[in-house]
């Protein structure tokens, strides 16, 4: 809480950092006969700061990657980028040589038209995978992108719904904070409803504390002035604490991406470390932008009606922890029970016990809680029943939000994860035609 | 087809071979409130074989485990057992020092009862996680079922109902061959729909080419005269070439078990080993026996409209392929495209990339066929998608039945899962309220 505090919630997302322009629209690439309803949505973007930009980037470890991942990669692993070019309605996945071809004329048409090089424009795609993107219309929406770039919160919202695929609403936060007397901003957008169990890197190496497995991308825009490689290490951390412990349906996608552009245009004493005062303050409101869209990709998964919050402590190892909680996370059983509000802890330690995690039934405490109340209601201490009734656990269990408490008292390994329930609804909307 | 030719299949399941009797009746077990309709179904069951005989059994290697399979694993690495008592409607797991005491207590009142000493008494439960039995309806039960112990089949369906949970359908299978001029008989009977992915062994210890994780219970009798450990032998091929073969939903029980009994009363002449001609022929009718089990377990999978044979190829090792293939077989976005009669393949993709199996997209073939039809139409050959159409695919994509054809092209290791499908019918079934 206090480490928000010193953040305020501005409007603007991504335009909202001084410096930076954006622009959407709709091309027409979805192909035909596939989703409902996705009509006329906008379906390319293109985020641009007015300077060179240092660049950081976190990408999906999934090994079988998207054409634009493996271009932007490297390019995110450079010191400065400027610009962003952005489709939905196909992924550009599984896609041959056509599609490295495909994501890398988009960023030499952007190149070309802003008058940067190539190397300085990352591309990113997100939608169905395995088919190739209609160029032509492509070409037809940057060009309008590029001829209607502006600064004004609607262009950055327009921008926000034109990366959404399954995805209800848009998601846009922004915050103002001081360094040294001058006023710096960050903006976010992000999307992912589906295909949602991240596990990000900044080159391809899958982090060790993450056990597995979206489309999940994310667009982060900052004036600060800083370093390449403290923001490298900031979108690092700030990823690890957010978009990685999140999921969905246990999924991780080809297209997973995390891209962040600071231009120094707030004027602040460049950051060129990751220990002073104002590289803490900075990674603090990072880390908050990066937690809020995390948690609001959750809210909005795929048919979820709950979101549920994994606390588990007492693991052998921080990897035993991690694996412990996802397994409970992506359980079938377990997400379905969810979606009845049903506190059927037996799925619960069923999972944990064929987790690949250590794991003695007669050590496991579990409760539950309604979101940051510290009474925990225990169904289990101990591996012992108690004499909490499923009644009084199931009022927790019926809330839109609760809490699992889980403690395998085997050491001191713990992790956090965010999950949403199994609903009919997301057989429905993913089961095709 | 060769194997099967020399079987005959028999009615009568487990009472079909010589000397075994079954009963089972309704003792009112499952907690009032829970299930829909549940109503007077038998929940417990006796199986008993007239003289002593050799056991084998498989059990979860769920690291929490029911009362009963913390009794029965011991007692089925012993050599000889003579009856089986089996409950439906709670698990008896989760239930601490109270459910071994109730497990023993079943045991010690059959074995009473019988006039055999209880460690010959093996004890099976299937039902809700983390509730007591309500021991007086389980003894009242026993009392009844030890009164009308019968060889005839209408007993043993009777006994395949009293162990289904939420199955549709009794599953019984039962077969008659020649063993060295005496007519051998091997019967069997299972359950399991949902939490279904034995991984299971004789010893607690997960078989290494399973990467993971029902409950299922199956009992197989037979008149084969054949010592323990070329009994033992034959059980732990024949559930790794069948019920180790099968997912459901991906969630390990705490509960499966296999439990083999052989009382040698057909009168050939004793396999002391695994080599003969005669183990040979006894180990292709129990494989024939659990995989048609098995296979009769996934067709009736908690909603599952449709069955999917993956057979991966081509995997660096024999590990990697059960994991890449289970990984596939999991994937909630890959079952629910399979419920849709959707051929999307990306997601197949998607899902190897993310397993921890080694996989390079530029090498991967991927292909659905009829099932048998040797005529594969392939989506992606080498990586790239080839020039089938979706319509084409779609038509296998929409049978009842059909098969995918995955190689990595990176090595010899093979695996083979059956599968089902992800519907809204699971998830209304297992929400609970």
């Amino acid at each position: 809480m206090n480490s928000y505090s010193n953040f305020k919630s501005i409007k603007g997302s991504v335009n909202a950092p001084n410096g930076f322009l954006s622009a959407a629209t709709h091309c027409g690439i979805r192909p035909e006969g596939l989703g409902k309803g996705a009509a006329k949505k906008n379906d390319i973007a293109l985020i641009v700061s007015e300077t060179p930009a240092t660049v950081a980037g976190m990408f999906t470890t999934n090994q079988v990657c998207a054409a634009p991942v493996k271009l932007s990669e490297p390019r995110a692993s450079k010191d400065v980028a400027q610009a962003i070019v952005v489709n939905s309605g196909n992924a550009n996945a599984c896609t041959g040589d056509r599609g490295m071809k495909d994501a890398q004329a988009m960023t030499k048409q952007v190149g070309k038209s802003l008058n940067i090089p190539d190397e300085d424009v990352l591309v990113c795609s997100t939608g169905r995978i395995g088919m190739v993107l209609p160029m032509a219309k492509v070409k037809a929406g940057i060009s309008e992108c590029v001829g209607s770039l502006n600064a004004t919160a609607k262009s950055a919202n327009e921008t926000a719904v034109a990366i959404m695929t399954s995805d209800k609403t848009a998601k846009e936060v922004a915050v103002e904070f001081e360094l040294g007397g001058k006023t710096v901003r960050i903006g976010g957008i992000t999307k992912g409803a589906g295909m949602i169990e991240p596990g990000m890197s900044p080159n391809g190496q899958r982090p060790a504390s993450i056990s597995l497995h979206a489309t999940m991308l994310c667009f982060i825009t900052s004036d600060a002035a800083i370093a390449p490689k403290p923001l490298k290490a900031a979108l690092e951390e700030a990823v690890a604490q957010s978009f990685n412990r999140i999921t969905v349906d246990g999924d991780m996608s080809t297209n997973d991406s995390v891209i962040a552009l600071a231009n120094g245009l707030a004027g602040n004493r460049k950051i060129t470390g990751s220990r002073s005062a104002d590289a803490q303050t900075f990674q603090a409101a990072l880390n908050h932008v990066c937690l809020e869209l995390a948690k609001m990709m959750v809210r909005d998964g795929e048919g979820a009606s709950r979101f549920i919050t994994i606390r588990l402590n007492g693991a052998k190892t921080v990897k035993d922890a991690d694996t412990a909680a996802r397994t409970v996370a992506n359980s079938q059983l377990v997400r379905t029970s969810w979606c009845g509000g049903d506190p059927n802890w037996g799925r619960i330690l069923d999972a944990l016990g064929y987790s690949d995690a250590k794991v003695v039934e007669e050590k496991v405490d579990f409760g539950y809680s309604a979101p940051g109340d510290k009474r925990v209601k225990y169904s289990l201490k101990r591996g012992k029943p108690t004499k909490t009734t499923l009644a009084e656990l199931g009022k927790i269990a019926k809330l839109k939000e609760f809490e699992l408490h889980i403690n395998l008292n085997l050491g001191k390994g713990s992790a956090l994860i965010y999950s949403a329930d199994l609903t009919e609804e997301y057989v429905t909307f993913n089961r095709g035609e």
